[in-house]
């Protein structure tokens, strides 16, 4: 691992929940914040793929950081998503987090038009960062070429870091494919990357990697952080093998609504289940059948000192 | 052909130029919506793909359709995009567009999520519509699966259409697979369908189509004009087999550039070449040599009576 890493350890990119208005729901997505610290996350991602974060628009994603920062959360440990298809938009978001004090940002590519030129990606990154221009910004590269289509082959990795070695600084790698993952961490020193997923965490830790940004930390960071605080332990492997078990279970269920399911269900308050268009939540059904199949096979369940 | 449409003829997704900061140049861009409309556009789809609408931050397309507005052309005739990932970005352009008397705005459906529910794509636009909650809100749907990746399945359009009837009016069919245009033309009637190529223009006017939405617009109105005007008439094949031979020369560069370079070049204005990222510009060996093609083969040239 990096020496003295910006982030490191286990990092949830916090679900959101809405209110009955279908507005960002501002004290629940504070006090779940709140609580992910307390469950084991070393830090936080909000507005990321889990997050519906690209669901939310410009104004809400700033207010929700706001009051985030202003509950007390220290920003050094958020890493906000604040790419965006539009460079202006990106500037927008990146700008407003550096103001806030976030330790890092979380950087899609711009998605929308496909198969851009390396030269095009290169000069959007280096838009955003002449135009925040600020030594506190920190960037961390979101490969997710599964759903963002886009994403960053190596030598636009290299590129930007040897352009911006002070700023570009991490990568989150959710390609699913662990030699991607493997080949960034052989060609680029000190870089804090980040695996998508904790089934690739202890492989990556042994390789070199930070820790991992993971949806499924929202339900199970205590869990991954096992693996994370005795990677170099004799139970290590273990540890790994239960964490990655409970990853595949929740993975029988669509990510975003059964993570929400749960939630609501362990804070009895069915609120939480909500999602926004295009997403749309879980059946009762499903959700029973979720909460019950992981509960039997893996003894899972969430516990909130203050439940509603 | 729906009688009495609320849009037909031939519509330009209209090319952004930008200025030496890098923003929307508003000037340029009033005086190419002016000029397209001199040339044989009935109306103008800013925000479209070909337009870099999804470069654009949400304040930056706010202002250039004021600017539009304010400049005389009449708004009936603009049918601006005002699709978005986040239902609360789409609901605040969408607004927006109705509010300065737009007659349509062509949506996109939420396109980072990959793979959403017909439900999730449902809820999205009834949300829209719901809140912006107007009688003069005309919804025109965008399907370009390639690039979106989302797009609309006939049993969506049929939906939203029978649930608003009044609201959901047309489709801009960009699949590039006449087969779909053919079916939504056969599947839903008083329906304005628009290919989103001037290659389908006679068939789907044959079959009921009221016009095409087609990037060529930008520089080839008056070709795709005599088509739409003389559809009925003994030359109608003629007509479409040289606008067709004209669109496939012009595919033969990245779309978006080449279109700029040739405003470029034939307004005398090389500021036009610019692209924002991911986009970059056309070489100048790739522009000049497209200008000559175009020319020698098609005998193409633009004519600007106030050229710089």
């Amino acid at each position: 691992m990096k020496s003295n890493p910006n982030f490191s350890g286990v990092i949830a990119p916090v679900v959101t929940p809405w209110g009955t208005d279908g507005a960002p729901d501002l004290d629940r997505f504070v006090e779940h914040c709140e609580w992910l610290l307390e469950d084991g996350c070393t830090g936080l991602a909000p507005f990321g793929t889990t997050s519906e974060g690209n669901s939310l628009g410009l104004d809400e994603r700033m207010e929700m950081l706001e009051d985030l920062v202003d509950s007390g959360v220290d920003p050094k440990r958020l890493m906000p998503g604040t790419g965006a298809c539009s460079v202006s938009d990106a500037i927008v978001l990146t700008e407003h987090a550096v103001d806030l004090g976030c330790g890092g940002v979380l950087m899609l590519p711009p998605f929308y038009y496909k198969n851009p030129s390396e030269e095009g990606l290169f000069r959007f990154f280096a838009e955003v960062i002449e135009d925040v221009s600020d030594d506190d910004l920190k960037i961390y590269l979101y490969h997710i070429p599964p759903i963002a289509q886009v994403g960053f082959p190596l030598s636009l990795v290299q590129r930007l870091v040897k352009e911006f070695p002070e700023t570009v600084v991490g990568l989150k790698d959710s390609s699913g494919d662990w030699s991607n993952t493997k080949a960034i961490l052989d060609a680029v020193p000190n870089f804090e990357v980040f695996p998508g997923s904790e089934v690739f965490l202890l492989d990556g830790l042994r390789n070199g990697a930070a820790g991992c940004i993971s949806a499924t930390a929202n339900v199970s960071a205590r869990s991954i952080r096992k693996v994370f605080d005795n990677w170099q332990g004799p139970d290590a492997d273990q540890l790994q093998a239960e964490t990655t078990a409970l990853r595949k279970a929740i993975q029988g269920w669509p990510m975003i609504p059964v993570l929400k399911a749960l939630i609501a269900h362990y804070r009895q308050d069915p609120g939480w289940a909500k999602a926004r268009p295009p997403f749309t939540a879980l059946s009762e059904e499903d959700a029973a059948k979720a909460i019950s199949t992981l509960a039997d096979a893996h003894g899972f369940k969430l516990e909130f000192a203050e439940a509603a």
